[in-house]
């Protein structure tokens, strides 16, 4: 999704390191590489026990799609179901045979080559959604992760702030040291809190819309898919995908395609 | 919603800076650019990063249907429906085209002209429930922007305190600065809660009403544009879509037609 | 719901003053004005901007309710459906027309005209759940104002807490006085948890317990109504209603009809 | 359920008092007659505040059946089953009356005089999902009042330690007794968490537990019901039957009448 | 799952004991026996209260199982699917019924069992759901006893740190002890959460998912035992099958047969 989830994370960042020189503070009060060890570490290797090592590996990956353009426009996913939906029309099923090969979407092409196959519409239906529900829980387990991130982060910190009060506190003999042990120990619960609320929860979020994009996507898709093998109207087709997509996208092609539709006052 | 929300929002900040002066303090105390510089900057670039920039950059306009009078009357809906039906009764479904053009309401407008382009029933119900789910999608993206500002709110609060805290423990050459230096570290943390549960909350739980306020109104237009097109007699209709509002509303309209319906006790 | 509510509400405070007594205090130190200002003020400013006027006004009405005895007799409420129905076998549906104005019951009146206005049992039944449906997002729309109080208290109770935090470390000049300071700056957390867990909490659970009532006994009179409408037995129309009804409630009748139904053991 | 709730919670507190006397306390410093008024009494005042008089006088009950043993053996409910549906094969179904009057279990007993009395299939199951659905909703209140318990013991524990810290940090005339006004304050907070986490948490669990044995008891017994009305052979419907439960459950039964069915490895 | 379960509580532990030498302190200071039996011991009687006696002592095999390499190998499923269904289409339902004796998986026994007795397609439907059903309400509970593990854990901790500040606060003699009583109460809140955090909510989780692809393998199996009695064709089958898996697992098999299927770029 674009740039912001880079930018919001390093503005936040800026903020809070305005923050911390503003109040007469510098980075090295804030920079602790046992604190470190602890909350990031820590925080990491409970993810790796919740997940299996592949989805473990996977992690930096889930978290790029954060980061990464949107991919999937439905506006040319509808234009491309009108388009093969005029073709079966007019050429017949088979004709999309041909042209299925050249479709990149693997969801697409595999829908479309159950319609070409003659396979029972009920099951291409079954076996579509099948995918998108395997797709689904895909997404979820990804989302899980970082969310678990999220929630570790400000655990682990909490730990380290205990360990580090225990250890202030039975070694009370200097009580001038009170005041930096104190200030050490909390400083792992603010890695913790960073760690969840500047960059997991920014990117759990993002990750769900960009889960529900694509889903959105290939419902629309397969709405398509369906709908062409039920030989309908490719004008009812686009009609009836374009009220799965939220207004501000609709607007775009309206105006291109100058159909003259009702636009909102 | 009328006027309540910004009345509400100016009221709890009177009554919080009436707590500030009876207990002896001054706004002075309460006003530190720092403070504001990490709650609000940090929030604002937390939900930068969770949303894309579009979304983001619609917050003021979403946030700003909170503070906006209701713009869905139902009762006033129904009676479009019910004339609408009455035309399609006597003069046929080809004589709603030209009504249909006069309906500013884009759901309704596209609802009918679906009917009286001939649309296969079971069609209009499928791209009308499309239209209203993702009208629905983008009300809760936006509510959930807003909650995410509460979240975040408080959470960027807490992470200024830590700032201030580390930073007043780390420099305790000076005790008798202890004091000025826990208070400064505490108002990020007030401010977070400010905007969570004084700005936030109120402004979220307001955007939702409106959404089920619309949603309402949608449904009970598509209710009455399937009964037109299923031909239902309008009195019918009039009585199958009253029964979809809340007991207050209704009572009006029931007075004014003194139809002699049944009035709670 | 009975004198529990009130009751339960004093007791709460009594116990409390006791232990504010037992634990060496008296009432003054527990009183403060601006505590009160910032608590209820504000938590009632925040529900005001959260809700539409008309609905904010319409709270002590609400919470009213949870005070007041149950309106809602299912086993009357049957008995009044078996003899309708029995009206209808013996002196058939346009006999239930006199019957009807008698009835006070809103609801049921308003079913049992449908009825016997000839309207499509598929019809009634539309008509009747969409009432229900609007009669239970009535109060949900009232818990939830009721709920928001009760976390809008202890988030007001913060606030106050932290003024007063705020102003005594900024004023520390004389430390004597730290400890009323702090003292002070308590009340408003107390407070808050008043609001949330002596009123607020028990009164939510009470609006619940009383909406579930409503909507179950409404939800047999509809089933009623439909199996009039059917020309069922009326028999089996009792026998099928009372299946609705918690064992308790069922006992009673039970024993009075004596008809031998079995008891448990 | 057996033994272990009251085992449990007993060990749990021997665990509690061990580890006070370990510590270098005493049983004195523990027990604060005002701090049980205050945790406990409040607790209770709050739950009786928050349901009918009747619902919170039937408490002890309801927190009884966690300390029983289970009543509900699946494999002789449909032991029973299989031998009125062998019945009703040979004899007929109005030989099941005589049967059914045996039955102790009232739902089984009810379900079988509708099938005596020739009553509808479809009737049949909605009377009887009915009854289930308010055993279920019985239920839910039932573990809904515990549940209330464990969430308003912690509150008023707080309360109780709010109302100790106001006391205390009022009357700070001599320092020495600061430190034992705060053990004090903090001694109800102590028993709000006991409340909660060693009593009302566990016993919730259990009565979960217990209700959904009971559920799923009645949902094997109806579904065997409605089996023996559809007149189904009775092998088949054993076999239906003993998919709903439990593996660990169905293995005894399998070996004592050593039909050769599949064991897992 | 794989190793990644051990070996993450392993490194977790390592980090956190890194942070505890890195900031000074020793091991000694965080052993301390009576936070250990009043933190797991109080936990343990929890959870033992909470579960049936049978429930409780299942609990290190339930634990184990996240700790155990995936059982559920999907592929390999579908294969004796794909197998099976050429069997029955070549030779006839019957013949299945040799090669069900030797599959060693009791579900899909049990399953292709049903179908070679000729049983009602229905019926094998509804036996097979309420033993998935069955199955899953197992792993349920299961992962409930670890979740309250993690619940309890912190509140126990809780109680142990309250325990050992009213002893502190209440022996206030000697401050100089009050920094060495202060760590030993905090004690075992850091225990509490190590149970929480360390162990409890990464082995629910991955319970979680262990049971997720225990229920898609068996609804796989499921899907397959329905499309074989369905007699349809197995390369249908095959490809139906495939769909409900994610599409790291079905890019390896597509490579093995070379079916040129499509790949995603």
């Amino acid at each position: 999704m674009e740039i912001s989830t880079l930018l919001g994370v390093i503005i936040a960042f800026v903020f809070l390191v305005i923050g911390m020189f503003w109040g007469g503070g510098n980075l090295e009060m804030f920079a602790d590489p046992s604190s470190i060890v602890i909350t990031i570490g820590g925080t990491l290797a409970g993810v790796f026990a919740s997940y299996s090592i592949g989805d473990f590996f996977a992690l930096p990956k889930v978290m790029g799609i954060a980061f990464k353009k949107v991919e999937y426009d439905p506006v040319s996913g509808i234009n491309i179901i009108v388009t093969l939906a005029n073709i079966a029309r007019k050429e017949g099923m088979l004709a999309l045979e041909e042209r299925a090969n050249e479709i990149d979407e693997v969801f697409l092409r595999k829908g479309i080559m159950l319609v070409v196959d003659g396979t029972d519409p009920e099951l291409v239906k079954n076996i579509m959604e099948a995918e998108l529900g395997s797709i689904e829980s895909r997404h979820q387990k990804g989302t899980g992760m970082v969310e678990q991130i999220g929630a570790l982060g400000p655990a682990f910190g909490m730990l380290g702030t205990l360990i580090g009060l225990i250890i202030m506190l039975g070694n009370m003999n200097d009580p001038s040291a009170l005041g930096s042990g104190m200030a050490a120990a909390l400083i792992t619960t603010f890695y913790g809190s960073i760690i969840a609320n500047v960059i997991a929860i920014p990117i759990a979020t993002k990750l769900k819309t960009a889960s529900g994009n694509e889903i959105m996507y290939k419902e629309i898709l397969l709405e398509g898919i369906l709908s062409i093998q039920a030989g309908e109207n490719p004008r009812i087709i686009e009609e009836k995908l374009y009220s799965f997509l939220p207004r501000a996208v609709k607007e775009a092609p309206k105006k291109e395609d100058a159909e003259g539709e009702a636009e909102e006052k």
